[in-house]
């Protein structure tokens, strides 16, 4: 791969990581609304949106917008437009953000920028899942009075994040049961050592587990749900939102329930940074071998 | 369910294990073809196929035709044609097996009897990969002369089987390596806890491995990789037909490779027969609670 | 066993989960000096140290001194003096407690009182070891910026604690070494698939790791040592004290280091309380034994 | 370590293999009463015993000897007398072996040879028991007609089989239950994530399990015992002569029970030898530090 130059503009912890893995790579690294921010010495900072045609490659946060077409930054009081950014890159270059807002995306098209979501990728998926998961079974570690080897959980759902979770809790010796619907998920769940349970038969299930994790994103442990399950339970929804689980019957019902959003982030942003590197390096890798 | 009546015809010990499994689960149960095989009291032998007419489920073996269109059984020397059997089921029996031959599955379904072929079921697919994967690793225990802990292993494909077993293998001690093609399967491998490798540098890395399995059902250990795999090495292909090794290759260098083919009902047919039991089950839970 | 009368005196949380424990198995339990504490409504008050004239059994918590003389507990503002409790055990009767004061035992020993240390009984120590294990790892996961899957990890130590944190270590899919001196520590660190190191050949290593745990209770992790360790390095000092680790040096260099005592009882007092419940158990059972 | 010349006498593949090891530390080989087998170049066949005085370290196999006093060797037709291997043996040189005969060993210590018996060192017993425990979990996968995977299992004894082959097993997701007699190991099972079994209560449980391990030295599996296993159930004894099962009762009521003796060396010949190498080289490293 041609060692280009890359902009890193705003985020969080996560974006110092991806800055200090891209300067280890020797890649040249910019950097746009992190003037808060302890960086790689070899990193240069960008105090203009105008500094920005010297870079081939942007990269935006996950999220890129703070909900109000500003870049998101946790390290600069300035607020920078995205639309600003895009009309600052130059022609012919690489836009690469987290959940990039439709306009924008449409805007750098047609200014002939060629753009990626990094957050759509199946491998970014995959890896931060594996992330979300140990950090779901540290918070559950946590938040257990009791040891968690050889305590039962349930895990509702069997996708990245449930599959992920479920190896990682058995591992530490936990008794896993893990609900999903579909015969074949069922197989997976049984050929990967745990215990399937049918979707169908919850309800005459629920009450035996210590701790129940939620990763499907519908209303899973409403509050019919809730009632069958034990009072020292623990409930951690890892679903995205609108989660799956009610919280206010939860409440209500002494239940201790917690929404889990954003782990990796918070949990472990060096990682989560490697992450966002690894993914980006791809996509150009990917570019760069079309075109030959 | 409702406890319908069966006929497992032919095959070999899977099919004992899958009529003791039917036996056990409170099913009426009919034997055809297999009169030389010690089955559990309460099944009934049946002799000729006109007695078919009392079965409301058929289930053929794995595969179904000993290749030249008769049903194949490892326990009786009576030859009975596949079509024969077709015309005896009851119209709106079912009738169920694996790999059924085109020309019968259609002479079936004219004549209305409901076919399923279960060897293409997913939940079935998912739970013989883990015999197959269980076997391969004590295949490579048994033929390796030092111990599996410690040794570096190579798995080629990231599928059903290449999953499964390199969580065995990783379980076992062994330092695992996957190869896969795709980002989104590396980033699996990665999460997972194994070594992932990119099929494209497979060349440079193929020598440090003792024991090399591959899944990939296409040509991957040609001459040109053997030449590059270690002497004292042995290659297990676990990939249907037509197998992805060179063996002719393989033998002239003076490298042990192994063909495993067919390997649940080989090493484990109680499972394997279990496995046939549950999937047979699965579809008639699923035809029933369609009708609904 | 006989239904046997218990009095749990003092403690902590763990002395609540000790209570349930026994109320459970169906043994009337009393309580002294937890007067603040919520109880099962099995289990009945006691108010003065002269109504243990009923209980068959005493059990003090871990530890059972407050260092000066006085019953420790977290329940409770009364001061009460262990000797008075002694006093007041009925002759014949069975004292069991946690690092008993040299004192208090020998007084109880002429008053004809049957009296157990359960914190010298290998059980009790194996399974604390256990929790502490889990609860080290969740904290090193805690501490650490990014994700423990795929971290060097070295733990110094193959004593009770070591062998169950590595052992968690690896399931996490940490790629863990443990330090031991003796050939045959080094022989189960190899055989139980993690990376022996000799002690000897520490300096040369130390260097490489991002979590230490130190396990060994004598200054191992001296400034000497600490030099060594990297800038972004953790450590975590589970040896009882006087610990391994010169914090001070620690804190001049830049180190993140803790100190991580009394794990048990604070991470998981609901196993801790079963643990001493089950230990007394098994003295109980075996003193019956005896008398056969 | 000074580069010392080796003579390697007798024995089976696994001296083949320790000749290799110790040719690729770079050491000097000459190999005695293994003129049939294909040693690597650098080793030098010596013809007769006068040609010991070159060697500085001998090493006799795992056993010594053939039972009537002389060495024991699969690869030659010559009878050697250990006596006279003695006798030619200089001065001040080292003798190693496994399982040295006391004659053998009083002859060596009166002409001034050091002598050691790899046999007893607590490294050899441990790595041994590690490849036993990997040859015993094959052995059962071959023997059972079903998958290892969910499959109930008990290992009679918690030494150092009975631990190492408890944790393969639940690495390959057998439900494994330990029995054992004391309290602390019991402890250990459970704090290893297995269920523990004490062994007062095996007969009340002894039928629920398809493989039973013995690993215990003493009559364990008595006829008493053997009526209340399972008839489909499959017995292996891996403890030393004269075992823990009573094989003809086994006959006799219809269960297949296996004595496993010798595994490293039939198993993995190669660790086994390299496994002699490492505890050679360990004997000779604690030998020199102590001189210092």
């Amino acid at each position: 791969m041609k060692k280009r130059s890359f902009c890193v503009a705003g985020g969080d912890l996560r974006s110092i990581y991806l800055i200090r893995s891209l300067v280890e790579k020797g890649f040249k690294v910019f950097a746009l609304g992190l003037d808060e921010a302890k960086l790689p010495d070899e990193a240069v900072h960008i105090k203009t949106v105008t500094e920005l045609q010297k870079c081939e490659i942007t990269v935006l946060p996950l999220p890129c917008s703070d909900g109000e077409g500003f870049l998101k930054t946790a390290f600069s009081k300035e607020k920078t437009p995205l639309s600003e950014i895009i009309e600052n890159l130059p022609k012919g270059s690489v836009l690469m953000g987290g959940l990039i807002p439709k306009d924008i995306a449409e805007n750098a098209k047609e200014r002939e920028i060629k753009t990626f979501d990094y957050y759509h990728r199946e491998e970014f998926a995959v890896r931060n899942a594996a992330i979300t998961a140990e950090a779901a079974a540290a918070l559950s570690m946590e938040m257990l009075s009791e040891s968690v080897s050889g305590v039962p959980v349930l895990i509702l759902g069997h996708g990245r994040i449930g599959r992920l979770l479920s190896s990682i809790l058995k591992a530490l010796d936990a008794k896993v049961t893990v609900a999903a619907r579909r015969f074949s998920e069922l197989a997976w769940i049984r050929s990967e050592g745990m215990t399937p349970l049918e979707f169908r038969l919850l309800d005459g299930e629920i009450s035996k587990f210590r701790v129940v994790f939620n990763t499907v994103p519908t209303m899973v442990l409403n509050r019919e749900k809730l009632v069958l399950v034990n009072k020292d339970a623990i409930v951690i929804d890892l679903a995205s939102e609108p989660c799956g689980t009610d919280f206010e019957a939860a409440k209500e019902l002494g239940i201790t329930a917690k929404k889990a959003l954003g782990l990796p982030g918070k949990f472990a942003p060096k990682t989560a940074g490697e992450i966002v590197c690894d993914t980006v390096l791809n996509i150009i890798d990917e570019t760069e071998n079309e075109h030959e």
